[in-house]
């Protein structure tokens, strides 16, 4: 039979911190913790596995389980010198969730549990505190009633009002009645009270009294801990994490200490350095005689922790270290243990009772991509970590939040600021203003840009909070749940603005009278907290010194080369600035959509309307000087690295012009009618042109356009060689599926060479023939392909496309549904399907290589730069990634990352 | 090095009739009748190979080739008694192509060779025919100068008159001045005169002389048989029949005999048995006082070989049995020899000089389909071949045109007769008359059907023949070559119409006066040889009893199934009667193509353009009763067979109505305005439906529409079941791409499953799971589909689709380029391509069959009633292959055949 239970406690611990698996982050740090020494309140976990199979059985405990928690709560009762249920000296018990992975306020929590008519009396005589039991009694019956009698049983709240709004309700009235601004001001007699008005409520709405006993409450604090795996936040959570559902939470029991036992008791949360800039002095906020969820949800703003690490909006509040400078040496050296312990910064929870420490929870702690980088370098400069794990410490992902812009200095010099917040995430951001996370999701599907602005952050959100630009709210500290969240993304967050009020019935805010409404434009700055009003210029990011040695660091374990998909020469600088060692993929289309001179577009749509072979031989030596002047400057511009120029691939019929004046003007160019330029357009018309007369099948029926750009590339590349430079054109044939093809076009190719050596007087030009593989018959044959030409690049949207057969442009309909019903586990589009495309890929590269060994072999699609889809590259054997010039930092990491780990 | 030249004559043989591959068929078969000891002019084979080498080294004869030549001809001189190039005993000989497999008239021949100034006297001296001797030469000079200086050498013809057409000129203007009917009237010095005016031209045309030397007249000779293995015709011929490129053809030097030596010389060509409709009777034509091409070109109307086989256009005329007894009773000898020596029909040449019979060539004749079918059955009852043999003596596309229409026999009795000629291919036709190859394929292209009307078949028009529903000619005769290659095809054809003036200039043709004009429609009876005007009904020709004996005899012998594709019950029963064991591929979309009532069709517009799923379900439930009473009715017509169900997979795009009319009909029961109609089919728009939001697809987002079909499937089911009858409906879901969606449908089909039974008081209803593997995912993730499924049933369709990215409907701008370049060797539609989209077929199977053992695959796409593919889908281990109900009888004989072949 499993072990379902392992305890922990100053006497020694059955788990370790090497149990997450099996015990949840949380339980097996404690576990841990209980090994280092720290103080922590004893109690036990009982693990994922129990959960897992609660819910397989249909929500029924599994045999054993019963006399395991019995047999665990006997050791904590003696730990602690207290009985549970005893009606003398009752313990109370707190029931947390702790999954593998951490899910910051996604899954629930019943503190208090124990408190009922029987030991209500032992209690008051315990702590000689009245108002301590009624206000900790209050709080069991409201979280217990909403968690375990309404949410995990399944009641559907009448009106949409649940529970704990409603108790909410009578709690406001009591305040009112009484005049009083606070929950604290609330007397015992006024909280004995609202418990009975409490009961009576849940009794009425929920149809059975509130369990007056001390084991029923347990039983259905554990049995809601568990249920709240499957909640409708924890659920959407997972989603976006991509953590899977089988996984199940462990529920941690474990002895209530109070943060609220009066003014010599406290309750915090810390990190052990800032996890939105990564400065590395302790840092964290605490609140008097309050309980831990009082800090957590953000309804109360807290006070530093310490001086050293105040801001403009606590200031003035008092710390720990100032108020209890005794308990806040003592936390400070175990923060310190815990950093020597664990090599990383960590995330911790604790509670002083009547001026007595215990820790509740330590884990490793979420950061921003600044922080992170900043924190891997400090580590690495105090001898914490080395270079390996200083690497690995950086998620791929999380660069691009220094990648991405922030706002201009000079913009923020001239701009409005509206309101000032606590910087809870970093970077720049500007959109329209939303109320709603509904809002948020169906404005950025509109297209729009969207600044989520919300009383307070709230775990509901979570949706809104991942599509919107930023986030801002009026309370929450910076540790709040919503601004872990939105830190954990690297997304743009202003929390605790305190000055703002908002209406979101009536789709506004209010700053000292100055209304801002739903749609109206705000930037903000969320590496300083400042809420601007209208648009302020964004600017680039990435001039830090220390993101470019944490790059070279990288740069040294990295076995694959990263490569940029440019189509013009400023995007081949850029490209090469971000570190990119060639052009992967340079479309020589770019210049038909009109950044420079309209002739470009005028040629091509000329010779795509032409009739006979001389109309288009006559066309295409014009565009042949736009062609090879394009083709000439991205070479200049690489010096030297490789650039990989893939023949036309122009979706013909687009070209077509739709506008009568251009239409005429084409028809005049042709000697033509406009009717007749109408028609011939007409019969271009393809029912499915991403599989119609494209890529290499243009180079077959029209080879004059191959040799076109085959002379413009040969040409270009022989005059830079002349003056002296270097260059290695790749010459790429798009949209193959056959052998035959690449030996139709080599000839064409083989051809232009001699023709341009001989009238260039060079004995031969460098350059290398090779093929796009995006078409699955390609990948099929990849053996027989291999042998005409030096590489493979795989086109992974079009392979993509024609591996699923999913047009890009029509997944709407249903790639939702997909992905919220899990019919597949993310878009194929951003990251490699490994099953399928992966599959043809790998294939691709054995036989290739089984015909052609050392065939190089890369890819160009856009998952190029997706860190998961750049791993399964590396464990492919591809010889180089190419993604956008935005991305490359992020593939390199990845890449680097992926050599780490072998 | 390798022996190039191959002896045969009196005195034996070097070769013998299983070296095809090196000697050719023709001369294969002439070493062959050698050893058989029939009388067979003395000559040698040069081989394949050697022209094969010829090309390779540019044109250029191996060495060692010409010592092989002389010693071979010294033989021949020594066994025919005559010298090459002597003065005084002139021998002369001719020059044939031979490839492996007949080309009937696609490659040249040289015949006369060594008359020259030189041997001129000493031929007339021996033959004391002067006027015999210029005519051999006036033939040699043209066929010389046409095949071996013009064509071989590359001279392109002037304003497109080739030499051979200005010498015919030549010869006209002479007999007209000679006042001449025929070619035969002209006296010797008319022809001498003739030869001097040929040998002017040729100078002044080709510049160069008329060569007048025997042995350079023979290895021009040779050089322009080899060369015109690469002529136009060779290749384009080579190009239907999918013959290779590689082959190269031998060329057969053999002594001349000659058929136009006066009235006891003739010459003819025969069948063993009738080659269009298998009778057992010997059957040929021939000429007296002529060469063998007189008879082949149509040019002159042949007299019947005997009176038994005499038809209406011939029955005056002399027969060989009557006109030379003794010679007729000796070749008819032969025939029988040959026929049991080959067990098979065979096609000979035979030439009669001064009374004495020489054999020319003998080869395995083509037939029709009919003729093919009778003679396997005859020759199965003569005991000349086993039933193996017989089963594979029929093509299986030869079946074609035994379930193909011909013309009826009421409509005959009242169809207007135009003119009566040979009836060379068999069935009827009826299309619109056009007088060019061109014009053929043009309006073909452009979806009509035509008659090619000709005044003589004429090799250049072949792919003219090949596109047009039925050919007509004024001249030639059973055995001219384009009959043969009409036969060849199966195709409608009528020769010899001599009633008939065609004036193809003109674009008319006048039959007495009355005038048929490009355009007009034309009734063919191919099988009596019978032309009508208009339009006349064409019925079913599958009664014949013996097509049945046939078709049960191959069945014995085949091991895969074959079923239908069929939409209707209407089909299912056609389909059931050529033999169909189940269905492969029922469309439940046909019901919206309004052939019934056109309720369905609004119905299923109605259901696409619902907004919400409550507006779908009430329009489901009555679009349910069609769907049902569909289904029943397949269901009931195959009784017991299994029918394959596919669930919905409508273009929905394609059903949104485009008229007005419709619009607002629908927009009234919709209660929305037109305009919504019209948005709401814009919404529906895909830029590549093939790939869009379909199959399956429509399936998840629309699961009620998924249940609707389940639930028509198991009622309809049920109630047959109920009433006693068998079923066995087998679900298909179509266009996956995961496993995830065939867990998905399967659980609507076990819910839908067990209310129907609960319902019907059923405890269950017998049915099968499956799935379509039509996307290169569903194929590569194969193993995993299994496990969800009974059956795989491939959509080679858009499995071929999606593997190449060849959108079907837009293949036209680029598919006929690649065929003409060969980059590919077939349209992949029509035949399975076994490179690419076979392999992920076969790796399906495999896989599948890993972790499913016994999992049923069949092929529904439209290759599975290609015979090729047939073959294939037999090697790949298929358990079915499913085709459209004509083509049933096709797949049964060629699964078959595989199964003969192993």
């Amino acid at each position: 039979m499993s072990k379902y239970v392992y305890s922990f406690g100053a006497s020694g611990s059955e788990g370790k911190s090497s149990d997450k698996n099996l015990l949840g982050g949380k339980g097996a740090n404690l576990a841990e913790m209980c090994k280092l020494h720290i103080p922590v309140p004893a109690g036990f976990s009982i693990t994922t596995t129990c959960c897992v199979e609660y819910f397989k059985d249909g929500s029924k405990f599994p045999p054993g389980l019963k006399a395991e928690v019995e047999a665990a709560m006997v050791k904590v009762e003696k730990e602690m010198g207290m009985g549970f249920g005893d009606a003398a000296n009752p313990l109370l018990v707190s029931c947390r969730s702790g999954a593998r992975q951490s899910m910051p306020g996604m899954m629930d929590t019943v503190l208090n549990i124990g408190i009922c008519a029987k030991t209500i009396p032992g209690l008051i005589a315990k702590t000689k505190n009245e108002r301590f039991v009624y206000d900790s009694y209050r709080r069991l019956i409201m979280m217990y009633s909403d968690v375990v009698m309404e949410k995990a049983e399944g009641v559907e709240p009448k009106e949409g009002r649940g529970i704990r709004v409603q108790l909410e309700e009578i709690m406001h009235e009591m305040k009112q009645k009484k005049g009083c601004a606070s929950d604290t001001d609330l007397k015992a007699e006024d909280l004995k009270a609202l418990c009975e008005k409490f009961k009576e409520r849940v009794r009425k709405a929920l149809g059975k009294p509130f369990p007056d006993d001390a084991r029923e409450q347990l039983w259905g604090g554990i049995a809601g801990v568990f249920k709240s795996w499957n909640g409708k936040r924890a659920i959407s959570y997972r989603r976006i994490e991509n953590i899977p559902d089988e996984w199940g939470t462990a529920t941690n029991v474990q002895a209530m200490v109070f943060g609220n036992m009066g003014d010599t008791s406290a309750t915090g949360v810390a990190f052990t350095r800032n996890p939105a800039t990564g400065d590395s002095r302790f840092f964290g906020e605490w609140l008097v005689n309050a309980q831990g969820e009082d800090v957590v949800a953000g309804t109360r703003t807290p006070n530093p922790i310490n001086d050293a690490t105040k801001n403009d909006q606590n200031s003035s509040m008092l710390s720990l270290e100032k108020a209890m400078p005794a308990v806040y040496k003592q936390l400070a050296g175990i923060r310190d243990a815990l950093e020597a312990h664990f090599h990383d910064m960590q995330d911790i929870e604790f509670t002083i009772q009547e001026g007595k420490l215990y820790m509740l929870q330590t884990r490793t702690g979420k950061r921003t991509g600044t922080a992170a980088l900043n924190m891997a370098m400090d580590m690495l400069e105090e001898g914490l970590i080395d270079a390996k794990t200083a690497v690995m410490r950086v998620k791929p992902a999380q660069l691009d939040e220094l990648l991405h812009p922030i706002v201009g200095k000079d913009a923020e010099k001239t701009g409005k600021v509206l309101v000032k917040g606590l910087p809870a995430g970093p970077g720049g951001a500007c959109g329209a203003v939303v109320f709603t996370a509904a809002e948020a999701c169906k404005q950025v599907a509109a297209g729009k840009q969207v600044i989520l602005v919300r009383e307070e952050t709230n775990p509901e959100d979570v949706e809104g909070m991942r599509v919107a630009s930023g986030i801002l709210t009026a309370r929450g500290g910076m540790t709040s749940h919503a601004a872990l969240v939105a830190r954990g993304w690297g997304k743009c967050c202003i929390v605790g603005a305190g000055a703002m009020h908002v209406n979101a019935s009536k789709k506004e805010l209010v700053v000292d009278g100055q209304k801002i409404k739903e749609g109206d434009l705000l930037t903000l700055n969320g590496s300083r907290g400042i809420v601007y009003v209208g648009q302020l210029t964004l600017v680039d990011a990435t001039t830090n010194p220390r993101f470019q040695a944490f790059m070279q660091m990288a740069d040294k374990f990295r076995t694959m080369g990263v490569r940029a998909n440019a189509d013009t020469a400023e995007d081949a600088r850029r490209a090469r600035q971000f570190g990119a060692e060639g052009i992967g993929l340079f479309r020589t289309e770019h210049m038909f959509y009109g950044k420079g001179s309209e002739e470009p577009l005028f040629l091509l749509r000329k010779m795509i309307l032409s009739n006979t072979q001389a109309e288009r031989v006559a066309v295409l030596k014009k565009l042949f000087h736009f062609t090879k002047s394009d083709i000439k400057a991205a070479l200049a511009a690489m010096d030297g690295l490789p650039v990989t120029i893939r023949l036309l691939d122009p979706p013909l019929h687009e070209f077509v012009p739709k506008s009568l004046a251009k239409q005429k003007e084409l028809a005049l160019s042709l000697g033509i009618t406009p009717r007749e330029v109408q028609q011939r357009g007409e019969l271009l018309h393809e029912n499915n042109p991403m599989m119609g007369h494209r890529g290499v099948r243009l180079g077959v029926t029209y080879p004059e356009v191959t040799e076109m750009q085959l002379r413009a590339i040969f040409e270009a590349a022989a005059e830079l060689l002349k003056s002296g430079k270097s260059c290695h054109p790749e010459i790429m044939i798009p949209v193959t599926c056959d052998v035959s093809e690449l030996k139709h076009q080599r000839l064409l190719c083989e051809k232009v060479h001699a023709e341009v050596c001989a009238s260039k007087g060079l004995e031969s030009i460098p350059h290398s023939y090779g093929t796009m593989i995006e078409i699955p018959r390609a990948a099929l044959l990849a053996d027989r392909m291999a042998k005409e030409v030096s590489f493979f690049s795989f086109g992974t949207n079009d392979l993509t496309q024609m591996t699923f057969g999913f047009s890009r442009d029509d997944i709407g309909g249903f790639m939702p549904d997909y992905l919220k019903q899990k019919l597949l586990p993310a878009d194929p589009f951003a990251t490699i399907d490994q099953d399928g495309v992966g599959q043809l890929v790998k294939m691709s590269v054995e036989k290739g290589r089984s015909t052609h060994p050392g065939l190089k072999c890369g890819i160009c699609g856009e998952q190029g730069g997706d860190p998961e889809s750049v791993r399964f590259c590396f464990k492919t054997g591809l010889n180089y990634v190419s993604c956008s010039p935005f991305r490359v930092p992020i593939a390199r990491l990845a890449a680097a990352q992926a050599a780490i780990q072998g």
